[in-house]
C-alpha cells in the first residue's frame, strides 16, 4: 500500500508531465498556472487511495485522479472571477484573473474543464461520474451566489461534497468495483466530504463556525471523523491508507 | 433519407425533451434560454446527415448531435461575456449575461459544456472528438482576443472549423465508420466549415470582406462551395442530403 505522501508525489508527477492540447498555444500558461497552485491534491489522492484499497492499481487511476484535480482547478478559477466571488488572492498568489486578466481566466477555466473530460473519456463510468459531480458543483456555486446559504447542508453537499463522492467513485470504477458494491464506499465519501467542509470552516473561521460557534463546530469535526472512520472499518478490506487520510484531514483543524 | 428540415425537427424535439441534471435547480432557466436561442442547429443537422449518409441510424446519433449544439451554445454564452466580446444582443434577444447577469451566464456556460459531456460519455470516440474540438475552439477564442487576426485562416480553423469537423466526425463514429475510412469525410468537413465562415463574413460584412472586398469574398464562397460539393461526390455513397446542406449554406450568402 502506498502512503499518502507517495500517492501525492505520483499525482504531482503525472500532472507535471501531462500533455495538454497542442492547440492551446499561449493559453497553456494560464492553465498550468491554475493547476500548479500549490494545493494538497486532496481529491486525486483520495481517488488513488480508494483504487488501491479496493484492490486496483493506482497507476491505472491516474488519468481519473488528474481529471478530478482539473475539475477542481476549473471551479476555483471561475469561482474567483469578479462576477462571482471576486477573489484576488489564493494560497498566497494572485488568482488567475488577477494575474492574466478576466478573459484569459474564463477561457483557462473552460480549457481545464475540457481537458478533464479529455482525460476521462476512455472510461465512460469515470467520465459520467465526473460530469454529474461537476454539474452538482456548478449548481452549488449558483445556490451560493443566490443566497442559498439558507440551507448550508445542501449547499455544501453540492459545492464540495459531490466532487469528493466522485473522487471515491472514480477510484472504485478504476478498480473495477461494480456499482452494486459501491454503497459503503460512497457513504464513507459523504462523511469525508462533510469532514473536509467542517475543517475548512474551522480553518477559515466562517460557515459553520459563524452558525454554531467554534466549540460546537470542533465537536462536530470530532463526530464526523469518528463516523468516517467507522464507515471505513465496516468495509472488509485494508483501508489503512484511507484511515490515515481521515486522520490527516482531522489533524488540520487542531 | 431524411431531408434537412426533418433532421432539424428531430434535433429540436430531442433538445426540447432533454433532461438536464436535476441538481441545476434555478440555473436551468439560463441554460434553457441559451439553448433555445433560435439557431439553425447547423452542427447537429450536419452530424445527423453524416450518420445517415454513412449508413447509420440518425436516431443513434441524437445524443452526439445534441452535445455538439450544447458545446456551441456554451461557446456563445462565454464569448458574449463583457470580458470577451461584450455583446448584449444575439439573434434579436438579450445575450445570457444581459438577461441573467454575468455570474449566472458564466455558470450556465459551464453547465452547458458539462451537460454536453454527460450526453457524449457513452461513446468514448464521440466524447474524445468533442473534447479535442472544444479545446481547439477555446484556443481560437483566445487567439481572437489576443490579436490573432494576423492569421485569419488559422483563427477560423480553430474557432469555427474544429467544431464542424467534429460534427462530421461524431456523425461517423455514430455510424460506426472506422478511423481509417474517415479521411474523405473530414476533408469535406473542412471545406464545409470554411464555407460557413465565408458566408458568415458575407452576411456580417466583416472578416474576409474587409480583407478581400465583397466581390472577391463572393467568388471565394463560390469556389469553396464547388470544392465541398466535389469532396462529397468523391465519397461512394448517397450524399444527396449533405449536398443539399452545402447548397442551403451557399444560398444564404446570395
Amino acid at each position: 500500500m502506498r502512503r499518502p505522501d507517495e500517492l501525492r508525489s505520483a499525482i504531482e508527477a503525472y500532472l507535471d508531465g501531462l500533455q495538454l492540447s497542442p492547440d492551446l498555444g499561449g493559453l497553456e500558461e494560464a492553465v498550468r498556472y491554475a493547476l500548479a497552485g500549490g494545493g494538497k491534491r486532496v481529491r486525486p489522492v483520495l481517488c488513488l487511495a480508494t483504487t488501491e484499497a479496493a484492490g486496483g492499481d493506482p497507476e491505472q487511476a491516474l488519468p481519473a485522479a488528474a481529471a478530478l484535480e482539473l475539475v477542481h482547478s476549473f471551479s476555483l478559477v471561475h469561482d474567483d472571477l469578479p462576477a462571482l466571488d471576486d477573489d484576488l488572492e489564493r494560497r498566497g498568489r494572485p488568482t488567475a484573473h488577477a494575474h492574466f486578466g478576466e478573459a484569459q481566466a474564463i477561457l483557462a477555466g473552460d480549457a481545464l474543464l475540457t481537458e478533464a473530460f479529455r482525460l476521462a473519456v476512455a472510461r465512460p463510468e469515470v467520465a459520467g461520474e465526473l460530469a454529474a459531480a461537476t454539474l452538482g458543483m456548478i449548481a452549488g456555486q449558483y445556490l451560493d451566489i443566490n443566497g442559498g446559504g439558507r440551507d448550508r447542508a445542501e449547499l455544501n453537499r453540492l459545492k464540495t461534497g459531490r466532487l469528493f463522492e466522485a473522487s471515491v467513485g472514480c477510484g472504485l470504477w478504476a478498480a473495477g468495483v461494480p456499482a452494486e458494491e459501491q454503497e459503503p464506499w460512497r457513504d464513507f465519501a459523504a462523511d469525508y466530504g462533510a469532514l473536509y467542509q467542517v475543517v475548512d470552516d474551522l480553518l477559515d473561521d466562517d460557515g459553520l463556525v459563524l452558525e454554531l460557534g467554534r466549540e460546537r463546530t470542533a465537536e462536530l469535526a470530532g463526530q464526523t471523523t469518528d463516523r468516517a472512520r467507522a464507515r471505513l472499518l465496516e468495509i472488509p478490506v485494508d483501508t489503512a491508507v484511507l484511515l490515515q487520510l481521515v486522520d490527516e484531514l482531522a489533524a488540520r483543524a487542531r
